[in-house]
C-alpha cells in the first residue's frame, strides 16, 4: 500500500498482465488440401490496477486464463494475417470492461512447408514471422517483423579503418564471412486487410534478404542501415525499422602450424562472445 | 545513405554496438583459500556513428574485439562489486575517444559455493546477480538485480473476485501454489564503494525473499507490489524497482476419476502458457 | 588405482575421450558461385587407457585439442559427403598411434539454402543431417540419419482399441493431428563414395517423408514401423533403422463453454509431457 | 508388415513406448512446516508389440495418457525416495497386463531449499538427482545418480606427457582450472527402503564431491577414475559407476599485448568445443 516514507511516497508505476506462450494450431479442412497455421500468442493488458496491486482487490483483473480461452475462441473464426488476428484480439480485450484501458497482442508464426495434401514439415530454418497490435485510446499501432532469420555471406564483407586503442589487436580484413541472426521489426503507419498485411510482410522480407545479399559491407552497421533503408523503400507505409544483428563471428582457422595454407576456405564458427549491432532506421516525421 | 524520398527523408535513429557474452572467470590466489568469480559481461557503445552506417566509414568505431580485450584486461586489477566493475568499464569506454559518447556495461554473476580450499560447486539454483552501469554526459546510472530466482509458496495464495466475461471459466481459489521465476532490477540514486554495492544487493535480495514468503497473496500483482515496496524500504538509496513475474501455474491434479481425493497434495507443474505479471514500483520524485 | 576390496577388485570399464562440438564452416570459392558447408563434429577415441585413468600417465592420450586441429586440417582438402569425411577422420585417428585402438566420429550438417551467388539463409526447418563412422579392428561401420525433422499430419491418424486400466480415461479418436520430431538413424552394411552416400541419404529421407505422409496411422508405433520399413526398402544397403518419435500432442480445444463448436479446427499444441515411441526396424541377418 | 525381401525379411527390433516429461509437484501439509518435492518422471513400457507396429492393432498398448495419470495417482500416497517411487511405478506397469513385459521408470528430482514455513527457493545450482528402476522378468534393477552438477577446481590440475602428432600444438601445463558438469549414474546390486536409498545417494554424492576436490589431477581421466572408485568404496552395494565429464575449458587470457602479466588470474570460459571424457568404473563380478 502506498505510504509516506518521511518525504517520498512509494507508488505503482507502469504495469501490465497477460498470458504468454499460448500455443495455437489452426487447421483449415474445407478441401482435401488442408491448410495449417502454427502460432504462439502473447497478450498483455493494462488499465487502472492500483487496487489489485495495493490491496489484492481483483475487480478490474481479467484472468489470464480467460485471455487464453479468448485466443482459442477467436481462432474458431479463422486467422487471416497475424497482424489482423492480433488486432481483433487487442480490440476485444480493451473493450471488455472499462477497467481495461489498453491491450497489446503479439503473435509469432512458425512456418511449415507442405509435403502432401495434409502433410507438412517445419520450414524455413526456424525463422519466425512476428506481429504486434497495440490498442488503446481508440488507436491501434502495428509492428511486424522476423526473428531468428539466419543469414550468411561468404564474401563481400570487409572491416577496416576503425578506431584503435591500447586494447586493439584486431587486424583489418578485406574479405570475411558475415553471418547474423536477424531480428527485425518495422512499424506500419497505416492499416490494411489481411492480404495487404501479408503482401507487405513478403515485400519487406524480400527487401531484407536482397539488401543483405547485395550490399558490399564495410561494417555490419552499414549492412544494418542498408537493410533498414531497403525495407522502408520497399513498403512506403512503414515508419521505422528496428534491427538487432548479432555478429556471428567466423574465424579463419590457422592451419600454418600443420604446414597448410588457408585461403579463405576453413573457418571456425564462434559462439560466445558475439558482436551485437543494434539500430533504428526511420522515415522522418511528415 | 539518407536521401529524400519525395517528401520524407530516411535517416538513422538510436543505435549502439558492443560485445555480448564475454565469459570471464577470475581467481584470487593470494592465500591457499582461493576465491572465484564467474561473470558474463555485455558492452554497448554509442556515439556519432552516422558515417559508419551511411558509408561504412569506421573512423569512430572501436572494434568489439577491443572491447572484449578491455574486459579481460580490467579484470587483471580485480573485480570488486559487479556494479563497480561495470562502472570502471563504462567510464573507460566513454573516455576512449570523442566519437564515443556513452557506454552501457551489463554484468551477470554466476554463483559458486565453496566445497574446498580451491574447489567449488555451482550455487544458488541457477539464479544470477545482475548489474548495469550506464555512463554518458558525465553521469553514471546504476541498476542492480536478480534473474531466474525461482520461488514457490505452497500455500498463502488465493485468487478470486476477478472480472469475468463470456470466456471466463476459472473458478475462484482460496489456496493455490504460487511459483515464479523472479526477474528484478532496481535503480540506485546514488553511488558507493564495492562494499556498499554488495551490502545493498544483499539487503534488497533478502527483502525480496522475505516479502515473497510472508505476503498473503490475493493476486500475483499484490505480491509484485509488496516485493517492490519492501526493496525500496530496505535500501533507501533505490529509486524504482522493475519486476517481471511469470506465473508458473501448478494445477491441482484431478484424481477423482481414479477414486482418489486430492486435498492440495498432488500438482501438475505447467509449462506453456504462463501468466506474466510485470510492473514497476517507485519512489516518487523528490 | 585398482585394489582389492576384500573380495572384489575395482577396475576401469569401457571408456573414451574426444572433442565435442567442433564448429566447422567450409567455403568453396573456385567460381563466383560459392558453396557452403556448415558442420558440427564430435570425436571419440578409445584404446588402452588404464595408465591415464589409474595413475595420470598420459603417454597414450592424444589431446582433444589435437583432435580439434585435425578436423579443421582435414577440411582443408574438402568435405565431400559427411559419411566420407567422418570415415577419413576416424581412420586417421585410429592409425595415429598403437595406443589408439578405435575411433568414432560423428558429424551433424546444418542446412543452408542459397539466396545469392555468395549469400545463404539457414534452411529446412532446423533439421540436421547426421553421420557417424566408427573404425576399429580394421573395419568401419557407418550410420546416417536425420534429427529434429518436424513432421505433422492434419488428418489420417487414429488411436483406439487400446488396453484400458483403472487409470485410463482417454477416449478413442478416429481423427487426430499427428506431429513428431523425427530422430532417425540407419546403418549401412556397405560403403561407397561421396556420391553414393549423398544419394542414399536423399533416398532414405525421401522414403521417410513419404511413409509419414501416406500411412493411415492407427498408432504412432505403426507409423514408426512403416517409416523404418520404407527406408530399408528404398536403400537396400541399409541394415537397420532406429527411430525415436516423440508424440507432440495436439489437443482439440474445448470451445463448448463459449457456445462454439470445434470440428477439428482449433488445437492447443502441447509441450510437456509428451509420448515417446522408440523402436528399431531391421533386415534379418543374411 | 514383415515381408520377404527376396532373401531377407524386415522385422521389428527392440522397442518401447511411454510418457516423458511428466512434471509432478507434491506437497506435504500435515504440519505448518510444509514439505515440497518437485519431480520429472519418464516411463517406458515394452512387451509383445508386433501387432501394433505391423497392423495398428493396439490391444496390447496402454495409452501413455494412462501412464501419466498413474504417476499422479501414485504420488497421492506419497513419494519417499525417488528410487522407491520409480520401483512402485515400474512394478505396477509391468503387472498391469500380460502384454506388458517390462517397464523402466526414470525420475529426476529438482532441488528446492527452504526459505520459510511454506516458502522455497530453487536450490543447489540446477543439479538434478536422478533414479531409474527397470522391472522385468521378476527382477528390478536400480540406477541412481546426479546430472548437471557443476564443479570447478582453481588449481591442483595438470596435463602433460601426452601423445603428440603433427596436429599437436598444446603446451603442457602444470596448473590449470579444471571444470566440468558431472553426469554420474551408479547401479545398486541390492535394494532397500526409502531411508537406505536416500542415505546411499547422499554418501555417493559426498564421495563424488570429495574425490573431485582432493584429487591432484594429472588428467580428467584420472579424476574420472578417482571419482568412480570413491563412490564404489563409499557405498559397498554399488556395482558400477558411469561418468560423463565434459571438460569445460578455461583459457588463461593473453594480456601481454596490453603490457600486463597474467599469473593464473584471468580466464576466458570456453563454450564450444569442449573435451568429453566418458568412462565406467566397476566392481569386478563376484
Amino acid at each position: 500500500m502506498p505510504t509516506d516514507d518521511t518525504e517520498r511516497a512509494i507508488t505503482l508505476g507502469a504495469n501490465s498482465y497477460g498470458k504468454s506462450g499460448v500455443r495455437l494450431v489452426h487447421v483449415v479442412r474445407d478441401s482435401p488440401r488442408h491448410d495449417l497455421r502454427d502460432l504462439t500468442v502473447h497478450t498483455a493488458l493494462a488499465g487502472d490496477l492500483d487496487a489489485t496491486h495495493y490491496r489484492g482487490d481483483n475487480t478490474g483483473v481479467l484472468p489470464t486464463d480467460s485471455q487464453k480461452h479468448t485466443v482459442y475462441a477467436f481462432a474458431r473464426e479463422g486467422i487471416g494475417s497475424i497482424e489482423g488476428f492480433a488486432e481483433r484480439l487487442a480490440r476485444h480485450f480493451a473493450d471488455t470492461a472499462p477497467a481495461i484501458r489498453s491491450a497489446r497482442v503479439r503473435v509469432e508464426e512458425h512456418p511449415w512447408r507442405r509435403t502432401g495434401e495434409h502433410s507438412f514439415a517445419r520450414g524455413d530454418g526456424g525463422e519466425l514471422r512476428t506481429a504486434e497490435a497495440a490498442y488503446g485510446d481508440g488507436a491501434v499501432r502495428f509492428t511486424a517483423g522476423v526473428r531468428d532469420l539466419l543469414l550468411l555471406n561468404t564474401t563481400g564483407s570487409a572491416f577496416g579503418g576503425f578506431l584503435t586503442d591500447r586494447y586493439t589487436t584486431l587486424p583489418e580484413t578485406e574479405d570475411r564471412i558475415l553471418a547474423t541472426a536477424v531480428d527485425a521489426a518495422w512499424t506500419y503507419e497505416t492499416t490494411g486487410d489481411d492480404a495487404w498485411f501479408d503482401a507487405s510482410f513478403a515485400a519487406a522480407r524480400a527487401a531484407l534478404l536482397e539488401a543483405f545479399a547485395d550490399t558490399y559491407s564495410l561494417s555490419l552497421q552499414q549492412t544494418l542501415y542498408a537493410v533498414g533503408e531497403r525495407i522502408l523503400r520497399a513498403v512506403p507505409e512503414t515508419g521505422e525499422v528496428r534491427l538487432s544483428l548479432p555478429n556471428r563471428h567466423h574465424y579463419l582457422y590457422d592451419l600454418e602450424p600443420f604446414g597448410l595454407d588457408n585461403p579463405g576456405l576453413v573457418f571456425q564458427a564462434g559462439d560466445l562472445p558475439y558482436g551485437l549491432i543494434e539500430g533504428t532506421v526511420r522515415r522522418e516525421a511528415p
